[in-house]
């Protein structure tokens, strides 16, 4: 893994969000990293991330997801094109879709992993395939389309 | 619209859910209602839900529409086998899958409004599809898959 996670690159107009920005302190401020060709993101629920009792809230899983998608397509996007996540390039994906399949309850007290890979990739959206599990059990698994926004449109918008 | 809503009938142990619980201090306690055929929630996000500033973080979205569509899951299927939701009844429906289309971005400082049908219902699922709503401007289009548990098996689980 790289020391900086790839939120740590966004420019600041742009990092505050509630899933991933290390700007918003009230937010999960997650952290996606490469691990090979696939990101990875650890996360670790608060207590009251809850569904029931014991076991971890499906909206946060899937807040993660989302997140960590638009991560990977982001520093997928500036990796092949021959960039550094150093040059701290305009932020350019929004989230077209998500989508995620619960296949098994996610025990609470334990760490999610996510693990993707880009499945699809044109000038207009990256796809991304995640498995989140928790101690080596898939207890979801996501697709997200991120869908590439003009160079400098977010700036413009905010 | 009822005056209580779907998710102060659901009993006291499974009142825990960040995006619903009654009970959870740190979570949404979203709020769901019929309106006619139609089920309905208003949320207004709080002001660190943010996608990028001035914008509505779609992880939110998502999880609202998870949580408002189990909850006119349990109604519906409460309503349609003749009882009443002052009985109490066990909470019986998990997310199978949760799809999200993102139409529009979200302003913040506004309230979300979902209303949700039923598209499908057998004896194992339900599928609920929602259009999540800002003044007037459809701005998601959610899709989940309610899966049907056997009745007591999550008071048994927790």
């Amino acid at each position: 893994m790289t020391e900086k996670a790839f939120q740590d690159y966004y420019p600041d107009k742009v990092s505050h969000c509630y899933g991933c920005g290390t700007l918003n302190d009230h937010g999960l401020k997650i952290k996606s990293y490469w691990n090979g060709d696939e990101s990875v993101c650890v996360y670790e629920p608060k207590d009251f991330h809850l569904a029931f009792q014991g076991y971890v809230y499906g909206g946060l899983m899937a807040s993660i997801i989302d997140c960590h998608s638009i991560g990977t397509a982001v520093a997928a996007t500036i990796r092949d094109a021959g960039h550094s996540m150093e040059d701290k390039p305009e932020f350019g994906f929004v989230t077209g879709s998500l989508h995620v399949d619960f296949l098994a309850p996610a025990p609470t007290g334990k760490k999610l992993e996510l693990r993707s890979q880009i499945t699809k990739s044109t000038d207009k959206k990256v796809v991304i395939s995640t498995i989140l599990s928790v101690e080596g059990t898939a207890c979801a698994r996501g697709e997200v389309v991120a869908v590439k926004l003009p160079y400098g449109l977010i700036s413009a918008m905010i």
